[in-house]
């Protein structure tokens, strides 16, 4: 009776025998992954002997040489370093705030200086703050009431949101043009409310940029725990005429020379059929980025492994590019696409994971319709690894750039709830990596690296044709 | 353009109108849960102003009369404490072990004993180890290889499936009868692996039973920690004439008064259909009991409080039941079951939430073909809020006894990566818990409670007819 009801699930789950070929690569893939996976020890190191590895930085660098003899030890076709030129700023502790609600009465506040920002005068600066729940307010303010005070930007992320990317992308506007915008106005100074959906102590920086603005009218900007921020923004309610002091001593030099890490397995049959999976290696200086975005890497260094490990031969060449400066120029992912292009490669399908190395849930697809079809169709498969979500939507910034009518862009879609905790904070950091769920996101990756080797994508020539 | 994408999309997900109703309800439930939702803050006082809440305890004692006044607070239509004599057993630190490599070099061993183990003799327990994967291996070793020493059972989680319960059903037999097999062939004691797929330093407890083992023939048994039980499997290897030494003081008390809590509200329509939303209060003693059952508690009394806070009207009864002594007896569960067939009491529905405040993937029913075929037919209700798995299988311990034809009874699915790094031990603790997670949960909990209660059950009679 037992036995009937297991042929019977067996064949109700094989519908064709090549699904089940599927199968079971799947399940080698995961099964592996989940016992001898590498991306945990990998992601160990990163964090917790290299740390924090902003662009230009030692950390980044030792990061470029560890990942490249990681690579060189998996047995690869081809490992090597892509030269790049990054920006180098600093933030040059220490940094400090409070606000002074009497001459003399000052209560410190948890701040971080944004990356890109410019330093505070000497000996920091102090004005009267003024609070708005956006860009879009300064102009209801007009100079009037902006002119010679700080601009305290306070609109949180939305709760409401499920996905807490949407939350964030509905917010970072104030921290990446609060500053030009508010110098406009003639504002002194920017504080942003950090892009944090919890209630904690931590402030998190990110990239900001002062667009056209003239370097002489460029204004210090620096990020407020969202703690800070309800606090700071209940003392204004109670007295506007507070003062707010902030200094910091971040300083941005001369680009400096760095490198994009690649490794590559070359594919049997198509050979010049080029496939990516990647993530950044640069990261914020004040966590060790196991998030953001150690993660994305260990996981892509993995799935070439897994490939190999299970004793997959991809028909196309398949390779890790483990990218530099994501987080404050984007330097590594536009080099990569301008020499994919100089060289007339061939990238048919990139997969980036840059979202935290949560349990995945899916995978958000920037392709045609046809393409998305085509995956969409492979959603049984996933199943039974409780990969749900596959959806239009952002691949990735760093595989952004390669974009053209033909590749297929993904990304990696991890549950979406504690990232924002973590995200350019100073508790990035290794201990709130789950090795198991870091795992089941390099298996999930994979599994699709294979599905698109193995069954190729429906070129834009073909659908018109 | 983007107005007719808009209304295109709008109108794809509003296939007939009373469904519109439902995702406006729906919404408007997870909206409350996650800008005013109450669990989070109940949460943090249980577990932090109250501390772990062992059946017979008096902190089990304070969360019944906590959790009792919170629901008086609601305005619900009745709360009332259900009484039930329940099991008291005390752990009597300290508890301590070692193995002894050589006479005198002895290294520490992080154990805790096992919910409902007896103590070792006054001055500790000191044996000879053999090492086992299972209850299975003490019949191949024999009498002779076992009697006189203390069995330590190594079997590990199974890394590769995906539902860490999955993994834990396969070992946890070890855990429960462990040490009533290793008796029946002399074992002075029993060590147990702890059911953790981390390789970590916390020994987890858990309930263990000795059968009919008489109480004379009883032997103690203890948890002892992943890594430490990597250790000492590694030791015998090297050495198997190492010896185990272990001291626990614990104790069985008679049983005590405790209680069950109950809220409801009373239906409009059949207010003599019951549908039942619940966790159980009572938890182990080594952390606060957070995930394992805090979270579950605080989301089924956020249940009551989202419907009423969002206007809706149940047309069933709808009670919040917090049960106690799931973890050690089951008397609340049995308990409640027993006095709801003693008056006739029509239970149509239960849903319990005790697999952790994890971010909420899904239901676990057990039910016909016919309820489950319309509750999977609620499936894109619950797509927008990443809501994808309805199974069949087990629900809840506690609601079980409540098991008939005609009923549904279903368990809240989190995602179960992180559970057993926490279950049962020392870091089951509210930091662990995020707070959108356990909303989120409270909230799909909240909403299937709401497609129940509108549209009912299917009961067997009209299935059968």
């Amino acid at each position: 009776m037992r036995l009937v009801l297991f042929l019977t699930l067996l064949l109700a789950s094989t519908p064709f025998f090549s699904q089940s070929d599927d199968e079971k690569q799947i399940k080698a893939i995961y099964d592996k992954a989940l016992t001898d996976g590498q991306a945990y020890e990998w992601l160990d190191y990163l964090s917790n002997q290299i740390g924090g590895r902003l662009s230009g930085s030692v950390q980044a660098q030792q990061a470029v040489e560890y990942t490249k003899g990681q690579l060189d030890s998996l047995g690869l076709d081809r490992v090597w370093l892509q030269p790049v030129m990054v920006p180098k700023w600093v933030r040059g502790l220490p940094e400090f705030a409070y606000m002074e609600t009497k001459p003399g009465l000052t209560t410190n506040m948890p701040i971080c200086a944004l990356g890109g920002s410019v330093a505070t005068p000497d000996g920091g600066l102090k004005a009267n703050i003024v609070e708005v729940q956006g860009i879009e307010d300064l102009q209801k303010l007009g100079k009037d009431k902006i002119a010679g005070k700080i601009v305290f930007y306070n609109r949180p992320m939305d709760p409401t949101l499920i996905s807490t990317f949407a939350s964030y992308s509905g917010c970072v506007d104030q921290r990446y043009s609060g500053a030009a915008e508010a110098a406009k106005y003639g504002a002194l100074g920017v504080i942003v409310r950090s892009m944090n959906l919890r209630s904690d102590d931590y402030p998190h920086t990110g990239s900001m940029s002062y667009g056209d603005t003239p370097v002489s009218q460029r204004i210090p900007a620096a990020a407020i725990s969202t703690n800070g921020a309800d606090l700071l923004s209940t003392t204004l309610k109670l007295n506007p005429n507070i003062k707010f002091y902030f200094k910091q001593n971040c300083k941005q030099y001369e680009d400096v020379q760095s490198y994009n890490v690649i490794g590559e397995i070359k594919g049997s049959t198509y050979p010049n059929e080029v496939m990516v999976v990647g993530g950044h290696l640069d990261s914020w200086d004040l966590g060790d980025g196991s998030h953001d975005d150690g993660a994305g890497c260990v996981q892509s260094m993995d799935v070439l492994r897994l490939l190999k490990k299970t004793g997959y031969k991809p028909k196309r060449t398949i390779r890790v590019v483990l990218f530099m400066n994501e987080e404050n120029g984007l330097r590594g992912g536009n080099k990569y696409a301008e020499v994919a292009l100089s060289k007339n490669e061939n990238h048919v399908f990139a997969l980036e994971s840059d979202s935290g190395g949560f349990t995945p849930r899916g995978f958000s697809l920037d392709c045609s319709d046809e393409n998305f079809d085509q995956i969409q169709s492979w959603k049984s498969l996933f199943e039974p690894y409780l990969i749900h979500l596959f959806v239009k939507g952002f691949s990735g910034a760093d595989i952004g750039p390669m974009k053209n009518p033909d590749i297929v862009l993904a990304g990696l879609v991890p549950d979406s709830q504690r990232y924002f905790d973590h995200h350019h904070a100073e508790n990035d950091t290794f201990e709130h990596v789950n090795k198991r769920e870091l795992e089941l996101g390099a298996a999930s990756m994979a599994s699709l690296v294979y599905l698109m080797d193995k069954y190729g994508i429906i070129p834009a020539s073909k659908i018109k044709g």
